[in-house]
């Protein structure tokens, strides 16, 4: 029997001690953390995104403040609006959708977010924080989907030390972080991209596979070791007929399910996590200037 | 014939080329860089590497500040020499030699390091900018050990993309910068280390094995694939008899050659080029600030 990485069910969970903490905040410091939203344009898939996390935020007891701007703005005014939510004492996370219109430098953009408020860990000084960090200290703001494939991971009680540990694709968001996590966790950790020879060869070798490069079903049941765990990161929809599209993973699900010993499912495995670490890093933001 | 990577011709070569560069800013602004180098008591491999720098620095043109201090100086005095040094016009680099000795916090005094002049590219967010760019950046501040080691490669006029590198060993120094690295230059990237299971036989998959593990010739004759390039950045001190020792690499230097497309000796390799690296960063420094 393989195991289904139930991400709905572990956020959930997730959700729940996040709930009871707030509430613990609430009446200790009579306070409750922010979360400020910014998106800009209208892209679909944003949108879902952004009314996903401001839900799950409002469930936990998160206030959030909705910053819905045009796409025709100026770098310069979504950098000013990013300083004032740096300086309002209500705000303790902030978090821009990506992507940005392309009109946008968007590192510029990240750059600006202090990082005390730095809720999806993009910022440098956080990246920099979590590459020299010895543990997964869990102070850390550390970026959510991969800080989210972790405790799926974890879910399994399995000893992660000296795992092979294979992650497709080496974005800032996913792939280089997720090594960082895995590094941490003392796995022998291999990085492959599109420039990657004998692809389907190393992802044999993993023991875990992270697939994080946004192609449809990219990974087949001949890619997959027997026995080995797959953390799913992708989201991509794809279209069944002229009317009908469906949203898929990286990972194709059926075939690869016979041979895996743990799989993620798309949807309901990482996409909740990220959202359930998004509002971790809100908290733990609030939290540590309260104590401060 | 295996290529001996003489990292004293190459280390030669850009030192001569910054020279030229420290000239003509000299001739422009009436300014050469100038480097603080800090050293904390007497172990005698730290007396040799700064006294190394030292050397290597002058011959350059840059000024050096020496500070020596004796190892019962306390943290907050040496934080406090590095607060005078960030605001010391005449310094664009600060070097503080490790490691500290073990009452020292020395992550804590990196960090104190403003990150303009953080010569040796140890800042969290120096590191983070690193893991974010896309490109291997000239004008970053990288760590200049692994940078030295990426100049070695590119003497050989190989193209790196889509090469399996492995690299032995996951410090902040070298590892982990070295990863970020070789990702760049688009290899695969693997990272083993002392938890990693089967490491020789992931070793021998390596079109480019880089060995920073600082264990004495660890590295033997059939870890090594056929036509590979090594790149050894131990430093090991072994006792031949009482009287006598010598200074080996991370790799059996004799037994590899034999395979290797190309490698890098100990002494003579890695080293030259972590010290011209660290006077590139001093540099790098001045004239961004010059260029303002």
């Amino acid at each position: 029997m393989t195991y289904i990485l139930d991400g709905k069910k572990v956020a959930k969970k997730l959700k729940d001690n996040l709930k009871g903490e707030i509430e613990n905040l609430k009446n200790k410091y009579n306070r409750v953390p922010g979360l400020a939203v910014v998106q800009v344009g209208n892209v679909a898939a944003s949108s879902i995104y952004v009314n996903a996390k401001t839900k799950a935020a409002k469930e936990v007891g998160i206030n959030v403040f909705d910053h819905h701007l045009q796409d025709n703005i100026k770098q310069k005014d979504l950098i000013d609006l990013i300083e004032q939510l740096n300086y309002n004492d209500e705000v303790d996370g902030i978090l821009v959708q990506l992507p940005l219109p392309k009109t946008f430098n968007e590192q510029e953009i990240l750059d600006c977010i202090t990082p005390k408020k730095d809720a999806d860990g993009f910022h440098p000084i956080n990246v920099g924080k979590l590459s020299i960090s010895q543990k997964n200290d869990e102070n850390l703001l550390i970026p959510c989907t991969p800080f989210g494939c972790l405790l799926l991971l974890r879910e399994l009680d399995v000893s992660l030390a000296g795992k092979n540990a294979v992650i497709i694709g080496r974005s800032n968001i996913v792939g280089k972080p997720m090594a960082q996590l895995l590094l941490k966790e003392s796995c022998t950790v291999t990085i492959v991209h599109s420039k990657t020879v004998e692809i389907e060869k190393i992802c044999k070798s993993a023991d875990i596979l992270v697939a994080a490069i946004g192609k449809p079903e990219l990974v087949k049941e001949d890619w997959v070791k027997d026995g080995a765990i797959i953390i799913d990161v992708g989201i991509n929809r794809v279209q069944i007929n002229q009317q009908k599209s469906k949203i898929v993973g990286d990972v194709n699900f059926e075939e690869v399910k016979r041979k895996a010993f743990a799989i993620s499912p798309v949807p309901g495995g990482v996409g909740p996590m990220t959202i359930a670490c998004l509002l971790r890093n809100t908290f733990i933001s609030c939290k540590k200037k309260l104590l401060v």
